[in-house]
């Protein structure tokens, strides 16, 4: 998959990189089972620093999106405790809903939203 | 409004103490003109560094939720910019989206989970 990041991003890159894989995974253009480039291909790839692909790869292993293996690196191995990611998500989610209401956006525009990224991406 | 600060979260304190005062904003707790405590104040009253409570305030600004006032201090100052607003809770909400993806959570579960937030927090 092509990795792009924005240097001017107000993100960091590391969560760039792994919100990028996030969603390669989301629309199967990474499978589960799938070994991600090695640190050191990804970042120079990329041309990013070697500690900061570490960084992203590690978050993902937080999130139970891949296990690191010692010998085959990091592979894409799903977690799924549904219970705990809709836990995570109803957090998250409250916290972009509440900035999304103080902005005037509505409950419909939001589920509207939603539904257009799901056709969009087809996640 | 009281603030409550989770020590062992893995969410940074700043963002904690963001999340918090965008949700009062959202559920009213706040109101458009309140002068936030001052940065002193709130550091004392929850405990932190006031270096803390300046970087929370910090992002409130750049996310045009306060402006910071010379004499009255961080006040709540809304900036309706709506197209730009959907546009960034479009981008935030297609990680979230794709992460729920990853883990089983289908799109009819989304809908009703931000049915259940505003439900049960009156945005």
């Amino acid at each position: 998959m092509v990795i792009e990041i924005d240097f001017n991003s107000d993100v960091a890159i590391y969560m760039q990189l792994r919100n990028q894989i996030v969603i390669g995974i989301a629309t199967a253009e990474i499978r589960e089972g799938e070994t991600l480039p090695s640190v050191r291909q990804m970042a120079e790839k990329i041309g990013i620093n070697m500690h900061t692909v570490n960084k992203a790869y590690s978050v993902l292993r937080q999130e139970g999106l891949v296990t690191i293996d010692r010998r085959r690196g990091a592979v894409v191995t799903i977690d799924v405790d549904k219970i705990q990611a809709l836990e995570e998500l109803k957090g998250q989610m409250l916290i972009l809903l509440a900035k999304s209401s103080c902005k005037g956006i509505t409950r419909k525009e939001v589920h509207q939203l939603i539904d257009e990224i799901y056709r969009e991406r087809q996640l």
